[in-house]
């Protein structure tokens, strides 16, 4: 018998907004897998904390911030092994994703790695999406509304063409990008449709009108999001 | 002291993907309201069923299915007035919401109405889109993706020109259109990139092969799912 490999989905930052199906898989599995800086420190680790009622086995995932993919594809490559070690012994293993492990998200390398070999069950959670909608009081989306989800490293001429031609779009990762994500907002006549957001349901959370946010102080866990009627509901 | 209302995202149908958080809500209100059809049935309180500890005072919003607006219209008003008695006399409403109250929720109509006058708080949940994508082990999107989120009732050519110009795509609200979509998907040579399901991590949740699924009877919970790349981690 071998063990099967959990996707968590953990939700955006609110302890309290992991499901309960996550929850009991979470306290049930002997060996615990989340993803770290290279210091060690693990947001999604945190997340859960007060959830944790026994010890467990941990595995901490140190993924390189590099440009290039070849290290932290390597980290993957060992982490799949050690996890696969753990499942060939009939353990059973979670993966803490923050928010959907299948929306932007890193599991889906280790997806790729153990499926063809071992059972994997995915477990989706509240994505940072629609935590930062709730938190900016400011529904995504109604009827036919098309809805483009944009990550802020694309070129500007993409996300200005994106932005045209949609009714509502979040724009995701922001960060580093955000003085030129704004201009592009700026260049379309959107400044006043458009909120951000960081960190949402987090401690730290915070929103600001986007004149206010300071050119270089986005985290890479903000986002903009824009609906072209103001309002969904309009 | 006025009560609060509180729009909880009740997750997309396994009751036990309700957030902790909704769930400590959802006992603690001393009333209920949430959508149910003209005959009384609501697939919302189905939902959060098994989780009901003690008797509360429901409102059913009978939603009215028809293609002209004002009679929904009428009977959001006549919801609102009534929730808005409670709230007025200090007792907190909880009202369900299927997925995400956020993300093409018809809570929307009640925050509309409602959150000028009384405190309202909402409860982000486990979205249709990532339970589908989930359901169907097929990561959403990736890295730089484009994610682009289409309802069905959108004109042809209008799903075609946004299916064209993005890596990933979520067709929501597919039913009575699925022969239509399916055409359109056919015609850009996306078959094979494209998932169909149908009433996502419910007991009757199903999966079929786009050209497998019969023309007339996919339910109005489908989604089509497609990835460019096949498999967005590639």
């Amino acid at each position: 018998m071998t063990g099967t490999l959990y996707g968590l989905g953990i939700g955006p930052g609110d302890p309290d907004l992991i499901t309960l199906k996550a929850l009991k898989l979470l306290q049930a599995a002997p060996v615990l897998a989340y993803p770290a800086l290279e210091d060690g420190d693990s947001l999604a680790r945190a997340i859960i904390a007060p959830h944790l009622d026994a010890p467990k086995t941990e595995i901490a995932i140190r993924i390189p911030m590099t440009v290039e993919r070849a290290p932290a594809q390597a980290v993957y490559d060992t982490a799949a092994a050690e996890i696969g070690t753990h499942l060939k012994a009939g353990q059973d293993v979670v993966v803490l994703c923050e928010g959907d492990p299948f929306f932007y998200g890193s599991f889906m390398y280790l997806f790729g790695r153990i499926a063809e070999d071992y059972p994997v069950e995915v477990v989706p959670g509240v994505s940072s999406l629609t935590a930062c909608a709730t938190a900016l009081q400011s529904p995504l989306s109604a009827r036919n509304d098309i809805l483009t989800v944009l990550p802020a490293p694309l070129p500007s001429d993409v996300l200005a063409a994106r932005l045209q031609e949609t009714d509502s779009a979040a724009i995701m990762k922001v960060g580093r990008h955000f003085a030129r994500v704004r201009k592009v907002i700026s260049d379309l006549g959107l400044m006043d449709k458009a909120r951000y957001i960081e960190r949402a349901t987090m401690e730290a959370e915070k929103i600001l009108p986007l004149d206010e946010v300071p050119e270089d102080a986005a985290p890479y866990f903000s986002m903009i999001l824009i609906h072209k009627r103001g309002q969904a509901w309009k």
